[in-house]
């Protein structure tokens, strides 16, 4: 195996062990705590030069230098920790930058979460607290800790985590404790101190308060309708015969390393911590469509207005990180058919690399016709089906799981998936009660209602990196107008404008408004128009919180549904790059303000640009949500416009029988006879 | 097999020929051609008892009577025939209704459209205006008969058909005449005769003219461009390996007849003439959700304002019949997998049943994952896979093929999936011209700017037929608001409204604004709300043509998003029953009007409804369209909103390697290894 690593790929273990055994000695005798060692990606103007030789099939000039970023936390004697990040370039065995983070916090892990749960659990007040609770005999009690969402309440410089508490009825520890939110409250320190305990509100016109309440013994229900898991559960329906996917020849992608190929496509494969998958030099038969896409952030605030409950804002990617939680995806058989698995790497507290194995997926799948048409004057009909490659990942965080998949088609179109399953977070309510910012989901449980908000991000490079933003409407003609000649009435047309400056925008499905990001430069030769990719969004509520909250300080990207920036080295994170307890100020919308008044950097027509689509779902829960919610997709699409000369996917060859082999099915018997003539 | 035909069933052969047989007496000598023999589905009344018995496994104490709709064209001595429509009761063997439809115009059909070409052909005038276009040796000239969309100018009382002029270049039945639009028009009269010759405007102020210029030999492209074709284009890739599904047990799904029983879903499957696959008496766990679902009519108008493209304006539907034009699956290999088909039946214009095979194909999909959750604290991983059943049709109408989808899920859940695909009609430009209209596909060839919409028509019977329509919107709730708890600034609730009265409904996702199907009489255990089915819609541009305009005036439907209507038998079609040649007030928003005074049918709440959505897609062609469309979809859904008393796919089996016999591909080589431990 060749030595060269490229420089998109994330960083191997040995180079995070270099990494790490560069910095230690930083931190000599400070027990430092490694949190973070991942790639930081090379600034663009180096990579330019370095993928046209690829491209160009020849040796670049100059490779890129291989540089970590360390984030490093060191407990304090006394007082809080400190929290640095570093820069190493790992070529030249040196550490190049080192930031005291003064006020900021890293993410939270599953580590700190078991800690935070022991701490709070082995507080003897807290145990006086559950007393009182008078839980039945055989309830065991879970806390959940979740990162505290800046309220304003309290000092965020200091690092504070909120204890959900739940109970478990039966002895089995894939019991779904979410059925049992308890009358508890506590907020932990950084030195795992317990600091705050209270009781929540169970009305809705009820507060915080001191007084335990026993539990309601009403509240105990059937395992049936709280269990999900299947050894809690009644037996399954026997009726879902096997389906499987087989390709006797083999799948049609190859991969080399980390770079993969498959009809026309090409990318590299990247994997960090707190993105997950990003996918990067996306080309299409040679042709550059994308430097980079990735998921940028999402954003998960409940609408309950009673205090705590604003605490509970989930960024998922910033504080808890998408690549830290992926799922295994080999041990779920979360994937069907022939499947390559590609494994991602992180770090351990001692900075010795960790292996978080199977964490994408890539496979094919049938997606229907692609295209068809029959001659009705011979009846010569001409059908190709659509295969798709799938590259998939799935973070479980605490209740929730998001599926995100990239779909790429023989179309040259592009598809990003988000599905949000798992378990709805709950809270407690008094039987009978109601609340209009939440529904009942069995007796004294109400799960709150709260929006999915999602962030992509597009940094295209539609052959090549000067692009622009033109947006379309499609308007009818005027009547009645002596200089229009519309004399039925049906005439329209479109009417464009291409976004000069840096700022946020909104969708308006009633104009037909389109977003294409276009080369001015490259004129299609038949169209007379610029090659482009147009944006197919998804169409979804924005964020509710008053603008004035902290959720939309914090937050910023959930104010419009597309964002265009001037593409900077390390922007890449549409609420800031540290989002844990933050207080606003540190997203796109500030960032933009900042340079607002500097041409070189606010222009964003005909320029290297940055493209970032915020969806997703104002979930206001249903029953059917519960106790585990049947997934909810989220699409948002990209596909060629005036880039090519025709269907990129006409020499995609017929659907035949010969190659589909389906089978025909008569009246509930399977005969076996071919399906098909052609 | 049973003599008992349920009475959603179509007509049978012997249906067919009964009812031919007893029309025919009236048209004694008059030369009756049969457009139509269907089956005239009975009221809903008579069907309610009828399908309650049948849901308990009891014999009905009455069976609806069985009874064709037929439809009659007879020519005129010298002028104009006559159209008619007739009710026949085949159990009574009798005529009970007869009507002379004055003014209105029955279907246009392939044999007809070749009847039109062949006069067209044969005029000596359109002959001379052929030579002088001075087309290439090798040229054979096509004429695409296209109903008359109503532009004011002619009397729609007699039947017109355009003829639109394209060429073969070469001498291939299947070569793509739409890449050669030509400079010559005409109108054909019902008679078959030429009525009218012009020549069409190739810049954008040009108009109708009469001089004919020649074929200007630069528009003559390379095959490799005009043609989709195999076997007048180079060869196909070679890159994408076969892929198969199995199914060693055979389909999940269970069909009687037109009876279709799925993982707890069961159906009747219809097809007729005009709306191809109709679904009746979906049900879902022996509870009832939706008395019927169809497509009830689709326009397609195009935005070219100049005379005489205001004529393209396809209601192919009511002008076409999906039905009618509805593919042969088995031929195209259409479907993958284990495949049931169903036939459809028509009739020949002697009033012979005609078979219409494999009209509509069932089968299975897998869809990823149907819902997850890992618990992090055991990494306890439960995984069920999303199984679908497909039923799919598709029809050609002329260029265009549209494929529907339905595609019914484990969670409950419905999505209707509409993909475009085929061939854009196309206009002549003069080399290097430009209309704001259109895109440039070809030297010379224009593709005009268009529309289609799409209206589904959902009858519901949510656990019964009196329903109302909730209509719910998500607000933030104020701040600053001394009567309002919202410190924070991050509360929010939900405001709904349920519909009073029928009329049109807009779509506003900056709202989250949700069309909830509801029965008020049935409220849900455990949240306490009314049981109910969410419409989750397709956002896409209403209508652009103005609204005095003959294409507003005669869709209506396009008008608004969703429609609400007191059910009404025989209320199909929201174009209204005769959509050719039509002149407007035939429609939903006209029959809503009519009645808007009268309560005891205006009225929708707590009533017997029906829910219309209009969607679609305006449709600017991009060259990737051409020379055939990849196609585009478009997704309408239906999921239960506290229906159930929790997930309904919560029972599904979990996803297993043992089931699924998933295979590991490493690094190129495909390995056989299993792919995952469950």
């Amino acid at each position: 195996m060749s030595s060269f690593t490229h420089p998109f790929n994330p960083l191997t273990p040995s180079e995070i062990s270099k990494a790490a055994a560069l910095v230690c000695p930083l931190f000599a005798g400070q027990s430092p705590s490694f949190r973070v060692i991942t790639l930081r990606e090379p600034p663009k103007h180096e990579m330019i030069p370095f993928l046209a030789s690829e491209h160009r099939g020849e040796p670049a000039a100059a490779r890129p230098a291989r540089v970590a970023r360390v984030q490093v936390t060191v407990p304090g004697d006394s007082g809080p920790g400190k929290f640095f990040e570093l820069l190493v370039d790992l070529d030249q065995r040196a550490v190049v930058r080192r930031e005291h983070l003064a006020g900021k916090h890293p993410y939270i892990d599953s580590s700190y979460m078991k800690a935070v749960e022991k701490a709070c659990l082995g507080d003897q007040r807290i145990q006086a607290e559950i007393n009182k609770l008078e839980l039945p005999p055989s309830a065991s009690v879970i806390v959940e800790p979740w990162a505290y969402a800046t309220d304003g309440l309290n000092d965020m410089s200091q690092r504070t985590t909120m204890c959900w508490f739940y109970m478990r009825l039966v002895s089995n520890e894939d019991a779904n404790y979410y059925a049992y939110p308890l009358d508890l409250c506590a907020e932990v320190s950084e030195q795992l101190q317990v600091t705050k305990i209270y009781h929540l509100p169970s009305t809705k016109d009820e507060r915080i308060h001191e007084d335990a309440k026993p539990f309601d013994r009403r509240k105990i229900q059937s395992m049936d309708a709280s269990e999900y898991h299947p050894n809690l559960r009644p037996p399954r329906r026997t009726t879902v015969k096997p389906y499987q996917v087989v390709q006797p020849e083999g799948p049609s992608f190859k991969t080399r390393g980390n770079f993969l190929q498959w009809e026309k496509w090409s990318m590299h494969i990247g994997f960090n911590y707190r993105e997950g998958l990003t996918l990067h030099d996306v080309c299409y038969d040679g042709r550059s469509l994308f430097y980079r896409l990735s998921l940028a952030e999402m954003f998960v605030p409940y609408g309950d207005p009673r205090a705590p409950f604003p605490r509970k804002a989930a960024f998922d990617l910033g504080n808890d990180g998408a690549g830290i939680n992926a799922n295994n995806l080999r041990l779920g058989c979360d994937c069907l058919g022939l499947i390559r698995y590609f494994d991602g790497w992180h770090t351990t507290s001692s900075g010795e690399p960790l292996k978080m194995p199977n964490v994408v997926c890539c496979h094919e799948q049938d997606d229907g016709i692609l295209w068809k048409h029959t001659n009705f004057r011979t009846n010569n009909a001409v059908v190709t089906r659509s295969r798709i490659l799938v590259l998939q990942t799935i973070i479980t965080v605490s209740n929730y799981e998001y599926i995100f998949n990239f779909q790429f088609g023989q179309d040259a179109s592009i598809h990003y998936e988000v599905r949000a399953t798992g378990i709805l977070s709950t809270a407690l309510i008094n039987i009978g009660d109601r609340v209009p910012w939440g529904t009942v989901v069995a007796p004294g449980v109400v799960a709150p209602y709260h929006q999915h908000l999602f962030n992509l991000r597009i940094d295209p490079a539609v052959d090549g990196h000067s692009n622009s933003l033109q947006v379309e409407e499609s308007n009818p003609m005027p009547v009645n107008d002596p200089m229009v000649h519309n004399p039925f009435g049906v005439g329209y047309t479109t009417s464009s404008q291409i976004i000069g400056k840096e700022g946020g925008l909104d969708l308006d499905f009633t104009k037909n408004r389109s977003f294409k990001i276009i080369n001015e430069n490259v004129i299609n030769p038949i169209t007379g128009t610029p090659v482009g990719f147009k944006l197919l969004p998804s169409y979804s509520q924005m964020l509710l919180s008053h603008p004035q909250s902290y959720h939309a300080r914090r937050s910023e990207f959930g104010e419009h549904a597309v964002w265009i920036t001037r593409y900077q080295d390390d922007e890449l994170f549409p609420a800031g790059r540290h989002t844990m307890q933050s207080t606003g100020g540190d997203g796109i919308a500030s960032a933009i303000k900042a340079r607002q008044h500097d041409a070189s950097k606010a222009s964003v027509r005909n320029e290297d640009i940055v493209i970032w689509h915020t969806f997703g779902s104002t979930h206001n829960p249903r029953i059917e949500d519960w106790p585990v919610m049947p997934s909810e997709k989220m699409t948002v699409g990209l596909k060629p416009a005036n880039f090519f000369t025709g269907n990129p996917g006409l020499d995609v060859p017929v659907s035949t029988q010969e190659k589909n082999k389906s089978v025909l099915v008569e009246n509930d018997a399977q005969s076996g006879s071919v399906c098909c003539r052609l």
